[in-house]
């Protein structure tokens, strides 16, 4: 029934996570509708971040140039590293005021089963940031699940091994197990911070 | 928190209708970590519908070119015009497969609260339609809720004035007061065609 530029755009919208046929088809006929200013606003929108959004060369995270904002920014402690599985798990703690540190993003998290092991995660840069700059302590905050708890232990034997000065510490309990830490309120995850246990 | 490029897509996401500031942020992440091909597909299909999808110059259903597959059919019945709100409307009514005939998208309802008058919908475009054309029978095939209700009514009247030897019917009852004849079931709206009365 459509002509083929709308049943590809229904198509590709439909590949967004959450996003079913009935929604995408919606959401179609939505930018059909609306003035080209806005469509081509969103299509801008996706070719810039493709273009410009890059990882940063120091902590992984997302960046718009070689040092993500938290990496360039001189008034946080170098000495404290909060270790996340992904960049949108940056967002949540930053919240909570409660952390100044730097971050490092490993890019997901072990899990044997979906073949993802130590080499397929930001770990050897992770162990080289720590042993040659002057780091006090590490907080791993990876999520509560049961792969995040795997990827905290064996980084915290990793770092006990090749750092034994460097304090390792975990996100406190507090945080509902099986939860997922992008989601997490800003009084459970300050909380969790500031009770971090030693592992 | 986030470099400007993604802040931006966040805000152009939380434009499409239904997608909050969380979805929006969901779907900025999932676009960041997809394969460049995947995601500048969905920006060349938005930009490829804006440029290359416009209306058809018989019955303003949305077209790739200067008439839309249902007005370019010649097995199509001409003598017989279906009269539904937008573009969308047509989808359920070709899955019926009860419908053979053309169509006329009026590109909305009459709804004076909202300021649409009967000359910002393409009535008099189907007047002169109806009168140039060999009609038969205009099935009015507008919502069934108070806009569309209205809209039926008017342009029953003045097809009964201008056209007075063509018939003029509406959709059977069937489908629920209120709803939208975009997510109508394909049994319920071929049974309302099948059953549609004399307004």
């Amino acid at each position: 029934v459509h002509p083929p530029p709308i049943q590809r755009l229904v198509t590709e919208l439909g590949k967004l996570p959450g996003i079913g046929a009935r929604t995408a088809q919606r959401l179609a006929f939505h930018i059909l509708r609306s003035d080209d200013a806005d469509a081509l606003g969103l299509a801008d929108a996706i070719r810039e971040v493709k273009s410009q959004i890059g990882l940063c060369e120091v902590c992984f995270n997302l960046a718009d140039g070689p040092r993500c904002r938290m990496c360039q920014d001189e008034r946080r402690d170098g000495a404290l590293i909060c270790v996340v599985e992904e960049p949108q798990d940056v967002i949540p703690i930053e919240r909570t005021h409660e952390f100044r540190g730097r971050y490092h993003v490993l890019g997901g998290a072990l899990s044997p089963i979906d073949g993802v092991d130590p080499d397929d995660l930001k770990i050897a840069e992770l162990l080289v940031r720590v042993e040659e700059g002057e780091v006090r302590e590490v907080v791993l905050a990876t999520n509560p699940t049961t792969t995040g708890e795997a990827t905290a232990l064996h980084i915290g034997e990793a770092l006990r091994q090749r750092a034994p000065e460097v304090a390792v510490t975990r996100l406190a309990s507090g945080l509902p197990v099986g939860a997922d830490l992008e989601y997490a309120d800003e009084v459970t995850l300050g909380k969790a911070l500031a009770g971090r246990r030693a592992l």
